[in-house]
This record gives structure tokens, sequence and C-alpha cells, in this order.
């Protein structure tokens, strides 16, 4: 087991209709506050004005940015900073999933910045400080909730990028698994297939079995596979919202991480090319990609002679399967993953969702540009993220 | 899933020789510490001069209390209080297991209200306000930890009692699992028994699958039976240690009771009143009675006519069983928990340790002399806690 820190002092109020809470949570932290949100699904769904009610009665003065996008821009973040500025806020509530929630960190970050935003988001500065955030999740996915990491898009260079700091855990989050109600099967589909994601990247970080660890994330797994189809079928089961909204925040709050080595991260850098060029779903993309560099990472296991184990022990303590043959159960592990997410409608094929092959090369080369290779579990080349991208087509 | 807030801003430090972090994190909370141990196996293992050199080196005043013992006593907590006083001292560390943890925090709460600290043992005044802590913990069992739960006992009125608050979190923990190499056999074992008896009191607090808190209990489970034999067998094996140490502490840091409502806790006031009256470490304890318990439950489940799905889920995830009916995977899986107790060399009967039935009326009596019954999975009465001791003698 790894050395590791654990600090987590993010604060999670789950339950339905908790925001009477909301502003004492405010004021231990600020007292002028940037509203920020996406589209105006929350006005429809009534919890605008429950928000902006309970900012009101209890004296609290806010200024509103709405119209953040699914892959927030750089634009938004610098609309955000200026905006802070130009009222003197000291607060930022994030009302949404977690492009909402990735955009106020970006904003929080950069406001303590003196150069571009864009700076703290590709590493050319390091971010020292930055305003408390908290959040109202209004969607099961990303785990942004819980953790300071943040991913940001820029048009203007196709890039789409992720950064962090400890300093952007937001200090409160409100989760109310009713408000997923709403959410589409599309989006739900594509949320489950995010956290189910995100526990791969970390499950896939060595070839050793890595005890409570591993365990913990298979078991979160076993969640997902249980409760995303009762979500998906049923929107309104409160307990499938509940376990899939639970399980999105410990998937990546740092819990599945301690003790091991990071995580492997390839399939998200390789996903995150995609949605830099095309209006994809970020858990759709996973949805196709994650498999074929599950299946690049076995064909050089067997190569290099290496254990299966991870891929055998996900096969049988998540998928219960069972095969003589270590490289077979790895196959049908994989086949299992990608059969999970056709279960839920999501597309297992580039061309799925009108990605053609114009970006591969410049896609392929883009993410390994400075590094060399992605990932750590089996470093992929540039040649391997093209082989990738090609049998997804 | 029920509501929860979740708040654990205590922070671990993980991972050998990381005491030169130790002045710093003591710093940011007081100056003038309170330093607490137990035997003198701190001296003998070198850690007592390494934390005295911290301090020194770093110019932090100390005082020492030494001699906490096992089932810590309030004439331990009483004479704590007396010395954060008398030497006007602002941070208490604990250095040590569960005992002396849980005597600090008895301390803390203590330091700050005006009568006897055994009214709030008793529950006769609440806490409100605590003396930060820090601790080094030196075994891998009660999780004390990384919670605000505490046992005190008092030896004039031959009681143990639980009490606790939020406020009682220490503020650190430093958990080097290379300490626990000197843990004997025996506490080992004890150890493991004890994280594994914390799980089943969260698993057993109701008859229902509660999706990702189950799950993950269930990982934590596992995870115990693997590596537990190991540690008994190759006491420095540091995987073995390292995952018996941060299991202790997520099995009841709060982790695996969000969601649900509360644990059962029965089986832990049942074994409290035989450490009350007899010299018995509380794992061993706990690995005698907990079957016992759970042989209760299923005969009044039975009867009841409810689903078993507690017991026959502990069997599939957990110890990998199967039979065709409910109520024989229900007493297989209690049997395979006995049998992974004596695996560790725990005692499985009373007579084992000593304690005869020369006070089992007043044992049955005393836990549910206000309450009336115990538990919540299916609440005994004085006459259930007296026959499980009868079977366990």
């Amino acid at each position: 087991m790894q050395d590791f820190i654990y600090n987590i002092p993010t604060k999670i109020i789950f339950g339905p209709e908790r925001l009477a809470l909301l502003p004492e949570e405010i004021k231990a932290h600020g007292n002028r506050v940037l509203l920020l949100y996406g589209k105006n699904s929350i006005k429809t769904t009534g919890l605008y004005d429950k928000v902006v009610g309970q900012l009101k009665n209890h004296s609290i003065v806010f200024e509103e940015l709405s119209g953040v996008k699914p892959n927030p821009s750089i634009e938004s973040v610098r609309a955000g900073i200026r905006m802070m500025y130009e009222h003197k806020l000291d607060f930022i509530l994030a009302v949404g999933g977690g492009s909402v929630i990735d955009c106020a960190k970006a904003i929080a970050a950069g406001y303590h910045y003196d150069g571009d935003a864009w700076d703290l988001v590709v590493g050319k500065a390091t971010i020292q400080k930055a305003v408390p955030i908290g959040t109202i999740l209004t969607l099961a996915a990303t785990g942004s909730e819980m953790n300071g990491s943040s991913v940001i898009s820029n048009e203007a260079t196709i890039e789409k990028i992720g950064f962090g700091s400890p300093l952007l855990r937001p200090v409160f989050t409100f989760e109310d698994p009713t408000l997923t109600y709403t959410v589409s099967t599309y989006q739900t589909a594509a949320g489950s297939v995010d956290i189910f994601a995100h526990l791969l990247e970390n499950y896939f970080s060595s070839h050793d079995d890595e005890g409570i660890s591993d365990r913990m994330i298979e078991a979160m797994m076993l969640n997902v596979i249980h409760y995303a189809p009762i979500a998906v079928a049923t929107p309104d089961n409160y307990d499938a919202r509940a376990n899939l909204m639970w399980t999105s925040t410990l998937a990546l709050n740092g819990l599945t991480g301690f003790g091991r080595s990071g995580g492997d991260w390839a399939s998200h850098a390789i996903e995150h090319e995609v949605s830099a060029y095309y209006d994809i779903t970020h858990g759709a993309g996973l949805a196709i990609l994650f498999p074929y560099v599950l299946e690049s990472y076995l064909a050089k296991d067997i190569v290099d002679k290496l254990p299966l184990t991870k891929f055998t022990q996900l096969g049988r303590n998540v998928f219960h399967l069972e095969a003589d043959d270590d490289a077979i159960l790895a196959q049908l592990t994989i086949d299992a993953l990608r059969d999970f997410f056709r279960s839920l409608n999501m597309p297992l094929q580039l061309n799925e969702e009108k990605v053609d092959d114009t970006h591969f090369r410049a896609m392929a080369d883009h993410p390994v540009n400075t590094t060399g290779t992605l990932g750590c579990y089996q470093p992929l080349t540039a040649d391997d993220i093209y082989t990738i991208y090609k049998k997804a087509l």
C-alpha cells in the first residue's frame, strides 16, 4: 500500500428538501455570492426559485451567471472572474452537474491569479489560493462535487484539459437525489458510465491486487451495475437515484485512490480529445472508448507475459465470470463491460455519435505531445491511441 | 437510502516515518500538549523518543500522562483534566490504540464541563466544546482515530459505557502500519475481530439490502478476511498491516453508516458488560458473543417469517457460500463467521476466557435498564441477552 494523506473537508448534506440549511452553510464562508448555473432547466424544475428564495430570505447578496455549457469553456470562466471583481463577490454557488462545478473551480482559482485563467488550466501557473465554492448537485456523474479537479475547454485552441488543486474542493455540497428524477434516460446512462469509468481508471493503475482500495472500487462497481439500469428504467426510483448520486461522489473524492499510485486516466484523456472536436457526451464517449483501451492493455499484457490480475479479478468479483484460462477470462470481462454499457443504450462505436476519422491523427498526437505516452497501466503511444480510435470508429 | 450529513474533517497521514509532519499539525491547533499514552511499550519500540524528539526540536511544551489502561477508566480521565488545568494545556496528543484515544476524548470533553466528566459519559450532560485531539495510532482495531466515539469504564460502578460527539473527532491521525509489527498475535487477531464486528454492527441495522453502504461493508469484510490471517502469521507483512490499519479506520469513521439508519450495536453492548466484570480483551469477547447474537436474530427472523436477506447476502458476497434454502444458508454463514474467528485463534466460548455465570443476570439486565431492549435488527430483551450469555458460556 502506498503512503497517502487523507484530507477531505467537503461537507455533504444528503437527502431531499434540505435547502433550508443553505444560508448558514454559505454564511460560514462568504456573504456575496456568484450564483452559477447552466441551462434554464433549474428554472423549469423549480430549483432556481428555491435557491433564490433561500438567498433572499436571508439577505444574501448574489449575482447570476447562467449558460455554462456541458464542456465548460474558458470564456465562461473569464466572464465569471470579471463578475466576481465587478460585484465584489466572495463565494461561488454552483447549481448543476460537473460542468457547472468545474467552471466554478476555474473561476475560484482564476480570481486570485493575475494572468489569464487558462494559464492555470494548462499548468503554466500554479493555484495558490481559491474562492470558496459550494454546490447543489443535479447530476450523478463526475464526482466534481467533492474533489479538487476540473476540466475546462478552449474552443479557440480545440483543447479540453483537466487540472486541479486541493484548494478547489467545494466546502459543501447538497445532494438531493430527487433533483435527478428529471435527468433524461440518455444522460442518466452516460452519467453512470462516467462513474464506472472513474472506478476503472483507478482500478487499472497497476497489475497488482491493491487490497482495500480494489475491494471498495469493486463494491462501487457492483452498485452502479445494480442501480443504473433501475434509474434508466424508472427515473423516479429514489434508491437507485440516491445510490448513483452517492456513488458518483465516493468514486472520485479520493477515497478509491488512497493507498495506490494514482490512476491510469488514459481513457479519459483519449475521450477528451473526441469531446474537444465533436459534440459528444463525455460518458457516451467513455462507453465507446474504454473497452477498446482495455483490449489494447490486454494485448500488451499478453505480449509482455504480465499477470492479468486486474482483468481476472474484475471478471470474477464484479461480473461473476469464470474461465480456466486467464486470457479468456480477461476478454470475457471486457465483453461483459461492453454488454453492460450497451444494456444502458450507450453507443459502442464512434460512428454512432457521428464522429469520423478526420482528426484522428491530431487527436492521437495531442495528448502525448509533452509526455510521450499516456496512462500508467500500459503507457500508450500516439500510434496506440490512433489504433484505438480506428478500432472504435 | 436514509438522509445523512457527511462531515469528516480528520486528516489522516498514512505511511511509515512521517512524524516530521507532527509539529506543524499540532501547531495548527495548539501549543501546549498533554502527551497521553498507555504502557511503556511505546518506549521499548522507540516511538516515544521519536515523538518527544519532534516536540522538543520544535519547542512544543508538553506534559505526560501515561498508564492509560486497555479499558480506560474515568480515573485516568479525571487525572488528565486536572493536568490540563494545572499546566494550562490546550491540545491532547494520544499515542496508542483505541483506549488511549478514547481516554483523550473524554479528557477533551470533560475539560470544558464544569461537573464530573462521568456525567458526559452517562449522558447526564451534553458535550458543548472539546479540546482538539491528535493521535498517533499503534493498533488497528477500534476506529477511534477518525470518529467522535469513546468508551469509558467506571470501576466503582462496574460500568463500561460508550458516548460521543462530532466535536471529539481527532483533528489529525498518523497511521504508520510498521508501528503494529510488534502487536502480539493475540491482539492482532482481537483487533481484526473488532474491525469485523464494527462492520457487522452496521450491516445488521436492517433486513434490507442497503445498496452502496452494504457493498462497502462487504468490501471491507473481504479485506479483513484476506489480511488478518496474513498479519497473524507474518507480523511484519506491510501490506497486511496497512490494509488492516486503514480498514479499521474506514470501518468506523462514519462512511459505512451513511445512508442507513444507524447500526445495531447490541453485540458491543453485550460484550461491554463482560469487559466491565472480567479482564477480557474486547475483540475476544466479540468473537465469542457475536455469532450467538446472530443465531438469536436468525431464530427470531424465522419465527417472524422475515426475509433473511442480511444473512444470505453476507453468506454469498463475503463467505462465498450457497444453499437452496435461505435458513440453511444463514446458519452456514454464522458457522463460517465462527470458523473465521477460530482460524485467528480467538476463543468461541466465555469459559475459554475464564468468564463464569456469576453475574449473567446483572449483565443481562443492565444494558436494557433504561431502554427496555437492546439493538435495532431484532430488539433483545434482558431474557434474550441472558440466554445468549448462557449459550456462549
